[in-house]
């Protein structure tokens, strides 16, 4: 009997009907012969809701009391799909962070799980339950509730699931990976298959399809996902190990981020590790600082440039003008609003002149680049918001995107 | 050092705005120099959206899920009340019912509490800390969510105070105890000082104080109540042990419930222990039986007519069918909409006359009394429900409850 893990996402069990259709959906599973694991988001709205109930009662609301507030918001949803499952004449039974357990580390709101403990789970479906789980969230060793920061029911899944050595389906208000973001495009194409790689450098890259650290983990334990609709009973996408056909694209998707920052940092001397002291304090308050550039100067000094999400960029500005000062570098400047549109294809590896047709496409459009980074299967450029959706459809275009996949 | 335990209802807490008057009103009480220990509800309204969610889902939501959904209310308002109390500058921290640890038997939904740990509380206070718990609800030995039943928070609330030979001060919306629902009596008075034993009887004659068990339990291990409003500044009702002067009050109060129904069964053989066999499956069902009152006829049948609460209603009749049929009694019938008014007093014991002069006063308005019981400070009565208030408001005058204490 295999094990599959379900996630569903907080639009999936948004309203008691859409609870009931997963706990549906759970139940088909189950009568197909499988063992059934529930992860669970909250129900959409929640964490915001809750999230502006702490806000609203302090300014800066403490972490430790704000991980107690919001990880209400999976606890209902587990209690709520075990027992539209009762009410349909299933087994089911939710299980808590601290019941499992899921460890996790001591930060609140940024925890990183460290164990998950099948004992409780396993027994719990070799009684013939449908076992519920909650995402986002788990318990210290000291049993402090923290959670995993936004987007964390995924990493709880893919966590689970290998735990469990089980398949992975990941429900969505999509119903798969697509070349590019349908909104913005609309011939985009919906991917079949696709590698770990690539669809972590998507993540880092803007698709809000799975969060990065989630895919890491899936392709480290090797668990198989499948991304699909919870509304549409429709294949999906998978994704797995690489396989010899995906070379053959080029380029498979483009991708964009909106409202991030350019923070740069002008005449820093040149003096060993003063860049990392620079980044030190943004690690440490875990700001996530992407799109790092260097440039050296005819004099020596050299210049630092990177982005940032909105959300961390006042915290940002504040570290690094302390740093820029204590190591004696000049000014900080930082450009708002800029957006990241990124080529990513495992057929880079192969193709050569993949950033010459990016950069002549933009060229075309007269759109500047700010900046430029690259890794082996992705190519980034900063550039003005303002133009990203214009630059994202030339470049679907250009890699050929627009038809549909054979 | 004394500690002070500091209850909040639900309108306590219902808005971001009164959530940091309770911080507030818990750091001035800290800075007179108490140790502060706040036992809080949910949200006001937020234990019906949680149930309501519940029964979208499930016809019949189970027990145990039921409780995990419910429970999310009151850690919602123990996050807040700490991250507010933060945001002054003051120290505090939350602890759930498995990080405190509440124990609980196993009973979801209408659990009780076996033990309160004090270790986790004391260690919180003496780090300065304002400790603030989630009232309502535990945790099995076994790791189980349970809820207390409705009210139980001041259940929680006196159990902790016990536990930390602490003082117990109750906020609610109203300002202390009256001698009778001051919206049914315009004339109803504060009571300055009340016996725990003729709240507990208030209690069960519908006067909604505070819970019945919780009162016992103040009563057992001698905790002072200060029952007081959250809205004003003002000496609310002290509830202690007895003392002489109260027995000088005939009946300190009237109460009445509202939405009762009287079951009586008829023609039950005479033979030993079948009225109980009748009673025992309520019982292990949690279903509050009052109000028993038993009459043999002439031919030695006799005859038992009952109330219970709204709630409990069909269960009831179904338990009570099935179990008249199982002992060979004859017909069961039902009024629905009756209620039980009462008059409460120590006085009572010393005084006589009180029986008659309820009777005498109902019977000059033509009210038609269905059962009476009686115990050693209390007599009760069940009427048409239509004329309570015009009963209570009778009886209020007719004790000479209408003018102020002195």
């Amino acid at each position: 009997m295999t094990i599959i893990v379900q996630k569903f996402g907080g639009t999936s069990v948004a309203t008691p009907e859409r609870i009931r259709h997963v706990a549906e959906h759970a139940l088909i599973t189950q009568a197909k012969g499988h063992q059934v694991v529930i992860v669970t988001s909250a129900m959409s709205g929640e964490t915001d809701r809750l999230l502006g109930l702490a806000h609203a009662v302090a300014k800066d609301p403490t972490t430790r009391e704000t991980d107690v507030v919001v990880s209400t918001g999976e606890q209902v949803s587990v209690g709520l799909i075990a027992a539209a499952i009762h009410d349909m004449g299933g087994k089911a039974i939710s299980l808590l962070g601290f019941q499992i357990p899921i460890l996790t580390d001591g930060v609140f709101m940024k925890s990183r799980m460290t164990a998950v403990s099948t004992d409780a789970i396993t027994a719990a479906l070799n009684k013939g339950n449908i076992v519920v789980l909650p995402g986002f969230q788990g318990i210290t060793p000291q049993g402090e509730i923290t959670t995993l920061g936004r987007g964390g029911s995924d990493t709880s899944a893919v966590a689970i699931a290998a735990a469990l050595k089980a398949d992975c389906e990941i429900y969505t208000d999509v119903d798969g990976v697509y070349s590019a973001d349908p909104r913005m495009v609309p011939n985009a194409q919906k991917i079949h298959r696709i590698s770990y790689e690539e669809l972590m450098e998507m993540a880092s890259a803007g698709a809000k399809v799975m969060q990065m650290r989630s895919v890491e983990l899936a392709a480290k334990y090797n668990v198989p996902l499948h991304i699909r609709s919870s509304f549409h009973n429709v294949e999906g996408t998978w994704v797995t190990d690489e396989t010899p056909e995906m070379e053959s694209v080029m380029v498979s998707s483009i991708t964009s981020t909106m409202h991030e920052s350019r923070i740069a940092v002008r005449d820093i001397p040149d003096r060993c590790g003063l860049v990392a002291q620079l980044f030190e304090p943004m690690a440490n308050s875990n700001i996530n600082v992407d799109m790092i550039v260097q440039t050296v100067n005819t004099e020596g000094l050299s210049s630092v440039a990177f982005t940032v999400g909105k959300e961390d960029l006042k915290k940002a500005m504040q570290l690094t003008e302390n740093g820029a000062k204590e190591i004696g570098a000049g000014r900080v400047e930082v450009a708002g609003d800029v957006s990241k549109v990124s080529a990513v294809g495992l057929g880079m590896r192969s193709h050569a002149g993949v950033a010459v047709r990016m950069f002549k496409t933009l060229a075309a459009l007269n759109i500047n680049i700010q900046s430029i980074t690259t890794s082996e299967i992705k190519i980034s450029v900063i550039i003005e918001m303002a133009r990203a959706a214009e630059a994202v459809k030339a470049l679907h275009t250009a890699f050929g995107l627009d038809k549909p996949q054979t």
